[in-house]
């Protein structure tokens, strides 16, 4: 196989994206994470995902973020086994059963059956709370608030999609142990707005801070706050990551008190349990992906800049090359020096056009381009990756201009996310509405009664009934029912409790404004 | 329960370690892991251990600055999955033979038997290989060189030991491909340089490099490299971690090759994969450990100095309090500021006395006791953990005496055990000194033919057969026979190669000074 073969086979820059996110989003999705080498398919388990530096590199600058304010808060880090014994399991029911389906069992050790299995960890609440129960004696000792950063196993039966529904995902989880329900109350919003951040500081993807329904809450949890965010392409929410206060539900179960410091016999303590997941890069994908590929948010890019030569000719001669090269190396040390990450791709054998191409795919924010002409004008020529906008900066202003710029590309990315979330969440006032507003991809806030019953209505309401499957798949409407997203903290103006629930067949009078809508 | 019922019961605190490190080396170290909270054993299943926060703290200090390495030699982070095919395992059998009786089998997922079964990782060589593979076509492609941090389970059989064995536990791997031997030759040094300056900088633990024999090599490695540490108490040699060249062997097995750049046709690539794992943890703290507890060496430490305030008196009015609790907050700004992690121990209803007993086990480098009487005269006092030494320094002197002084602890520490290992390393030229000098806690170097069968001679020869049973256990002499360690870089003096094999029926001229021990 000739060199030029080789490299057309290169997985990674052998073909563009070849749908367009409009037309067939799912495809769309799959090929970008492939082509851009964010992930690999583990062809060996179905399920699988392999995750590749360009995405440990994100996740890795998210992880550092969040570390570092876990620090200040004095949560410290843990590490538990992967395995869950059959007891443990048998404990907590309820909050088990939300996940017995999804458990990996492991039956056999070399060539012996282990006397009882044991599952592999879908979340580590039945692993750590016996412990808690040993370690915590005094009120003196709360809180105990640790956490761990590993990966959990869920044996998804629905159909897998990378970093979004996988069998196996990276995640952290924080399980604290208060005194107070007020004292878990605040930690669990404290958490919740790092979450937020996490989308919207640092991968520029807007976030509603909201509380789970009833019927949407975690398995065994007192109430759930959450961060939801939105898929502008199919129109679906997504949950973002959740913070849960458990209450002293878990606390009864695994007899968790320290005495009462006025005395008065014992308390269950309040505890906490919240998990972000790498979920978070999928969502930042679809949202400002494009029709080339990955689009980066300057912050967590591992490549923030890339300087692609152009205008060199065979006719050039080694000196002019010598120094051409030459400057642009300065060009690169000027921005390292800047805190710019940045690349030089001086590989032979590839044309300007075909690097231009295969670093678009990969989402890079900023592409410099520099050739004779702006060396003789003293310039560089840069192109942005989020709106494909042009222009030159004099080399002598690159140590301030191009660390504005990605801050710039950072800010509009998160602008025009910002935009298409609120021209998409509608408020509904008439029962009619709903099924219309869906179709046109919105999320809607309604007046609701917060009843688990009437949103198990709502759902089996608005899936749809008629047959669809005359129409071709990608412009097949939807027959997904929507479900609560969440209770928004920040409600709409128009009060929704002054009207009834938006359910004609309910009658009672609406609580909150909740936000619905199809999901993941 | 009453609150000094309760901080009695304190598992932390209640109790020193109740047998000496010379008496009872086993016991010692499973209390000082359990007291000083650095594990918890899980009591679900045996054989696994929960790594509390004092362990994680000291495992991310090692991670973050081998982390830092990595990313100036452009190794690149990568999340391969827990789990491996039987059909992938079937592919490497030299290799993963020496696995198989320690795999953890997955035979079902929820209520459903999977059609076949899978492995949790002990290593990830036949997960990552089949996609070098497919990722590596061009010479330009080369080298690749990708790490992740995991966890991997080894089911094992012999009796577990917190950190040193156990069925899960932490690490990093590093798996890397290269296009010529030599490429790949000077990355296994480079990388096990590394591992000795983890032991040697960070834990002031001295190693041995050097190269283990064919018997004593990773299962399908084309040569191992090593770093041996050494355990005083016990005499025993134990590996510390090993970067291995795997040569061509698994590229062949997995086709993983790219065209040679010279045209001829394809060239299998070199590889390499490395990895040091959470057993260092338990290295320290058998090397540095004393009747107190703990003694960590200062660089890894989470709290570096603790501040305990002594003299305060039921009597001493809260005008009085308030200046002098001033004056320690003073202290521990001034040694922030320094760069020291500190931490003042003010908490009431525990004696001066109860602290300094309950921060020696935990290890803590360097005490410092502040009173009145320090107060007037200006200065701070200090106790040494490591050698109980005691001082004052003069507070205007802090900010520079106390970072010197935890640098001198962390040297001092060091060169204590270095001066154990050179005495306990000794050379042997005769065949009836080997066992006198095993029981004499020494680990040998002798003239090794390096030949195999003769290794397994050795071993046999070298365990003791006659009846020890008579003798109370914890003063009967091991019967463990001795095997190879490595054969170090650095030879001893007096060539090895002109004298014979050291065992008398081998007869084989010896080729190497190759370092034997009983080991763990």
């Amino acid at each position: 196989m000739s060199q030029k073969q080789a490299d057309k086979k290169r997985p990674d820059e052998s073909f563009g994206i070849t749908v367009s996110k409009d037309e067939n989003f799912p495809q769309w999705y799959q090929e970008v994470v492939l082509k851009s080498e964010m992930v690999e398919y583990y062809q060996e388990i179905s399920g699988f995902f392999i995750l590749r530096p360009l995405s440990m590199f994100i996740w890795n600058q998210i992880k550092q973020w969040f570390q570092e304010r876990l620090d200040e808060m004095d949560v410290e880090e843990a590490s538990f086994p992967t395995f869950l014994s059959a007891k443990s399991i048998e404990k907590e029911k309820d909050h088990v059963e939300g996940f017995a389906p999804e458990l990996a069992w492991v039956t056999k050790a070399g060539s012996k059956e282990l006397e009882t299995p044991i599952a592999v960890r879908p979340t580590s609440e039945a692993i750590i709370y016996p412990y808690y129960s040993k370690w915590l004696r005094s009120h003196r000792d709360l809180p105990l608030r640790l956490n761990q950063w590993n990966s959990v196993i869920r044996w998804e039966a629905k159909q897998t999609t990378p970093f979004l529904r996988t069998r196996e995902f990276l995640w952290q989880e924080g399980h604290t142990a208060h005194l107070t329900e007020e004292d878990a109350g605040k930690e669990v919003r404290e958490i919740l707005e790092l979450y937020a951040q996490i989308y919207e500081h640092l991968l520029a993807v807007p976030v509603v801070r909201g509380r789970k329904t009833e019927h949407e809450k975690f398995a065994g949890a007192y109430y759930t706050t959450t961060v939801e965010g939105y898929i502008p392409a199919n129109g679906r929410g997504i949950q973002g990551a959740t913070s849960h206060c458990l209450g002293q539900n878990f606390s009864k179960i695994f007899d968790i008190s320290v005495e009462d410091p006025t005395g008065n016999g014992h308390i269950h303590v309040w505890q906490n349990s919240w998990a972000f997941s790498s979920r978070v890069l999928g969502v930042m994908v679809m949202i400002h992906g494009d029709d080339k590929g990955l689009v980066l948010p300057p912050r967590v890019a591992q490549i923030q800049t890339v300087i692609v030569p152009v205008g060199v000719k065979k006719s050039t001669s080694p000196e002019e090359k010598q120094i051409f090269f030459g400057q642009i190396e300065g060009i690169a040390k000027k921005l390292k020096l800047a805190g710019v990450r940045v690349w030089i791709d001086d590989r032979d054998g590839y044309t300007p056009a075909w690097k231009f191409n295969a670093w678009e795919l990969k989402g890079v924010p900023l592409r410099i381009e520099f050739g004779p002409r702006d060396a003789a004008g003293g310039v560089i020529s840069y192109c942005r990756r989020d709106n494909s906008e042009k222009g030159t900066i004099p080399i002598d202003n690159i140590s301030a201009e191009i660390p504005e710029l990605l801050e710039a590309i950072q800010k509009s990315m998160y602008d025009r996310a910002d935009a298409s979330y609120r021209q998409h969440r509608i408020q509904v006032w008439k029962w009619e509405d709903v099924l219309p507003a869906l179709d046109e991809k919105n999320v809607l806030l309604i007046p609701f009664c917060l009843e688990k019953h009437c949103e198990e209505k709502i759902k089996e309401l608005t899936t749809r009934q008629d047959d669809t499957s005359h129409i071709p798949e990608e412009r097949r409407p939807p027959t997904m029912g929507m479900k609560s997203l969440c209770i928004p903290f920040e409600q709409p103006g128009g009060s929704g409790h002054s009207t009834k629930c938006l359910r004609p067949e309910c009658g009672k009078m609406a609580l909150k404004w909740t936000m619905f809508g199809r999901s993941y």
